[in-house]
């Protein structure tokens, strides 16, 4: 048996955190096993990594150095901790992947989306998740979350509003040509998101075919 | 007027470090103007990238992560160092390139050619060296070389004698493909090498069409 890979994606303070906790517990709750990780990051190798990405100037990396370094990061963590946990039959949850590269490195900075997809698929070898979530609300409403966070990761939070509204409108138009792609309101209370994100992955616990 | 972009390669020991400083205070001698640099390395983004790259563990990355974060790195000094340099017409002289990924991450370390090839032209848009100098020398000479040398940087100079020696054979079978790649014999003392060296770059100092 192989596990459920399944990726949180959306702008800054858009509540994926919170939701990707609940439905690991929900998941728990059912009797499966759950690995709650997220990008970049989710192993030693590729946290460090993460912190040449979210530290510094905001013009520290341009587009093409940082998705270079987004993929270096993702190689680390699929090869040393995804795919050995799908292999034992977990759900793998993740905070962030492949989508936030196409909207931030490509739609946001201008990277062509054809070399970041070629990209993805040498640092990956091909792995997308079998479904994506992706947590939708107005730039301003995110950012004040966000904003009440704080923190040192600022460094994409620090860009300017032109740039988390490409953010918004490339996520929104990857939502519409992919169909592992599911658009969650999240504006709405945590409690009426945590349902929504329910409704969508309770059927995947049907048993692989 | 644009400049002349030359790399340095070989396996470690082989004597380019010299090699580059030689022929730098040669070129300057005619008047040019030269900018040394090295990869991983050369700007301070790529800097920071080969901290991770050269100290840890030997298996700290696994091919395809290092391919990954040798290209995030050439990325940042393509853009940031090279490309400006030879716009203003300067030689640049670099330890190290394109070539090494490809003996490295690909032949020692077995990653598909084709696809580091693909990322080097994600990474710099294309640009290899308008000159590539191979320096070449017996394996176990060019190690007891590094040995004596020493330092922290360590990571690569601690694989095994025969990954050292797939290098070797990688950087050799390249040569025989790549009409812009010169083998020097690197095993001579070091005024025999500059010399062969300066038979081969002299030629380059006429105008550019």
């Amino acid at each position: 048996m192989t596990g459920r890979f399944i990726s949180f994606e959306g702008g800054e303070g858009a509540g994926k955190t919170t939701q990707i906790k609940r439905l690991a517990e929900r998941l728990r709750g059912e009797g499966q096993d759950v690995v709650l990780t997220r990008e970049p990051g989710g192993t030693p190798g590729a946290e460090a990594i993460r912190e040449l990405l979210v530290t510094g100037e905001t013009g520290r990396w341009n587009g093409r150095t940082e998705a270079l370094l987004m993929n270096a990061a993702r190689a680390d963590h699929v090869a040393r901790l995804i795919l050995p946990a799908l292999g034992e039959g977990k759900w793998v949850l993740c905070d962030r992947f492949g989508h936030s590269t196409l909207a931030y490195q490509g739609v946001a900075r201008g990277m062509d989306l054809e070399e970041l997809l070629a990209l993805h698929n040498i640092a990956t070898e091909g792995l997308w998740p079998a479904k994506t979530l992706l947590f939708d609300l107005p730039v301003r409403a995110g950012l004040a979350r966000a904003g009440v966070r704080g923190g040192t990761e600022a460094r994409f939070e620090g860009e300017a509003l032109a740039f988390h509204e490409k953010v918004r409108a490339g996520f929104l138009a990857l939502a519409k040509q992919d169909k592992c792609m599911t658009v969650i309101d999240a504006e709405r209370d945590a409690d009426a998101v945590a349902a929504h994100v329910w409704r969508v992955i309770e059927p995947m616990l049907r048993p692989l075919p």
